[in-house]
C-alpha cells in the first residue's frame, strides 16, 4: 500500500438539474477525488483551503474516511470557494452561474510533513502553479504523479500548464480538452502528442461514452455503465480520478496492466457519483455495491472470442 | 451453419469527405452487408434490385465471394439508386447531395426460391413494406431476423415500421434512433421500450462510441476502435450488421452469448470499412487483418479483476 496525497478545492456547490435543485452543498475536487479513493482503505492526506464557513461536519465526513485534513487550511474570516452551475437537459452540457473563489484566490498547498514522501500524488484540477508548489514540496521522487486539468487553465496558463505536464506521469483530461490541447480531432493521435508533452500515460473521459487509456501503441476503453437516469453528473470526472489513484495507491502497482483495472475501478465509481445530487451516493456506498457493480462491468465488457 | 438471406440496397454512391471526394463507386446497404458477411464464408444471397447502366463487374465481385446474386434484378431500361452525400470535418455528420431512387423506387424483392427456407434473414435499410414484403416470402419461420432501419422511416413511415418491428428478432439502429422511436434520452430505458414494441435484441449504434446490445436486463458493449484517421464512414453501419449477421449465420448460434461475439465481429469489420474510400478496404481485408484487430480488441477491452 502506497501513501496517497490528493490536492484540489474543497467547496460549496449548488446544483440545478432537470430533476432539481440544491442549496450550497459539498463539493469540490478533492471531496469526490477523496471519497472515491477512501473505498479502498489507503492512507491518504486531502490539501486543500476552505473558509470559516465551512460546516466541521463536512471535514468530520472526510476524516471519519481516514483522510488526513491536518492539510486543509481554514481561513477562519475567509469564505469558501463557491461554485453554481446548471446542466442542460442532456446532461452533457453546462452553465456555470457563479463562480466565487475566494479563500481560494490566494490558495498557498502546504503538504503535511508525513505525506511529503507520498509515492502517489493526485493532482486535482488547479491552476497548474498551485499544482507544481505541491510537487515541489515532495521530499521523494513519488512513484506516480496524476493530473488533472481542464480547458480553463489552457485558455489562460497554457505555459505553465506545459511545464506541471512535464513533471507528471499521467494526465486525464475529456475528449474536448484532448482535442484542444493538441489541435488533433483523432484521440488516437491527440493521446500520442500529449505524451511528447510530458505524461506517459494519458487518460482521455468521454463522459457517458467511457474513459481510454493510452500509453505508447498500447490502448485500453472503459464504457461509462449505461445508466437509466443520469441524476447529477457533478464530481464524475473527480470520482473516476480518485478511484483511479486509490487503486494504484492500494496495490502500489503502476503498471499499464494494473492501470487498465484502475480504469476499471474509477468508472464504477463514477457510475454511482452520478446517482445522486453532490456526494450523496457516495456517502452511503457500500463495499458491496461496487463489488456488484464490478461485475456489471465484467458482464458488460467480457467476451469469449478464442484467438488461437 | 446458416443460410442467410439479406436485402437491400445495391447502389452507386458519390462520396465527399475532407481527405478527398469519389465518382460514382459502388454502394448499398446490401453491398456493404454482403461484403462484411462473406468474411465467414457462408451460403448468402443478397437480393435487390439495379439498372442496367450497372457494371458486371460489381455483380462479379459479390458472387466471387460466394454471395449469390440471382436476387438482385437487374431493370435493363433502368437506373441504379444513386445517392451522394458530403462529410463535415467531425465525419460524424454529413449533408445529403443527391438522392436518385431511380429503379429502388418500384423494387419488389423476390427471394430465390432455395433461400425461401434460410435460417437467417438481414432486413438492410428500405421502407418499411419493401422488408416486410421479403418475410412473406419465406417459408419457414426464420431461427433470426435482423432489422436495420433509419429516422427517414420514423418520419414518413411509421406505423409500416412498428408493422415491421413486430416480426423481427434484432434491430439496429443509431442512438439518436432510438431516442425518436421512443422519446427516452437514456438508452437503457429506450432499449426497454423498443423491446415492447417488438425486437428482443436491441443493438443501439453509436458511431465513434461503439454499439451497445441489449436483452431483457443484459447489457453488452462494443467500443469502436480508436482509430488514427477515419477516411470514410459510408457503410459502417451496414458493415457492423453484416458482421453481427453473418457471424451468426456461421455459427447458427443466437443466443446472447453469442450475440456477444457478433457485436465484437462487427464492431471490428466496420473498423477496416471506414478506413478507406466506399467498399476499397472491404475489398481488400484478409482473415488475417480481421484476427489481429479481433486481438486488438481484446487487448483493447478485457481487464483482469478477481471477483470472488
Amino acid at each position: 500500500m502506497s501513501k496517497l496525497v490528493i490536492v484540489g478545492t474543497v467547496a460549496f456547490d449548488a446544483i440545478e438539474t432537470p430533476f432539481g435543485k440544491t442549496d450550497k452543498i459539498l463539493g469540490g475536487a478533492a471531496t469526490y477525488i477523496g471519497l472515491a479513493a477512501s473505498h479502498f482503505n489507503i492512507d491518504a492526506a486531502a490539501v486543500s483551503v476552505v473558509g470559516g464557513d465551512f460546516p466541521q461536519k463536512y471535514l468530520d465526513l472526510l476524516s471519519n474516511r481516514n483522510i488526513d485534513i491536518s492539510g486543509i487550511e481554514i481561513v477562519k474570516d475567509g469564505k469558501t470557494f463557491f461554485w453554481s452551475g446548471r446542466y442542460h437537459n442532456d446532461m452533457n452540457s453546462r452553465d456555470t452561474l457563479v463562480t466565487e473563489l475566494n479563500t481560494l484566490e490566494n490558495f498557498n498547498p502546504v503538504v503535511p510533513e508525513n505525506y511529503r514522501d507520498a509515492e502517489i500524488v493526485m493532482l486535482g484540477n488547479l491552476h497548474p502553479i498551485v499544482q507544481s508548489s505541491v510537487l515541489d514540496q515532495m521530499v521523494t521522487k513519488p512513484k506516480l504523479v496524476i493530473l488533472d486539468t481542464m480547458n480553463f487553465w489552457m485558455d489562460i496558463a497554457l505555459n505553465d500548464l506545459h511545464n506541471v505536464m512535464k513533471r507528471v506521469d499521467v494526465i486525464t483530461i475529456n475528449d474536448e480538452e484532448a482535442r484542444q490541447l493538441t489541435g488533433e480531432y483523432s484521440l488516437v493521435v491527440a493521446a500520442r502528442k500529449i505524451q511528447t508533452m510530458g505524461p506517459k500515460y494519458v487518460v482521455i473521459k468521454k463522459g457517458e461514452h467511457g474513459a481510454l487509456l493510452f500509453h505508447n501503441d498500447a490502448m485500453f476503453y472503459a464504457p461509462a455503465l449505461p445508466l437509466e437516469e443520469v441524476f447529477d453528473p457533478t464530481g464524475a470526472g473527480d470520482t473516476f480520478a480518485g478511484g483511479f489513484a486509490g487503486y494504484i495507491a492500494k496495490t502500489g502497482d503502476t503498471s499499464f496492466e494494473n492501470m487498465k483495472k484502475a480504469v476499471i475501478y474509477g468508472s464504477t465509481l463514477a457510475s454511482f457519483s452520478v446517482e445522486k445530487f453532490g456526494t450523496e451516493r457516495m456517502e452511503s456506498l457500500k463495499s458491496e455495491d461496487v463489488h456488484n457493480r464490478l461485475l456489471q462491468f465484467k458482464q458488460l465488457t467480457q467476451f469469449d472470442i478464442n484467438l488461437s
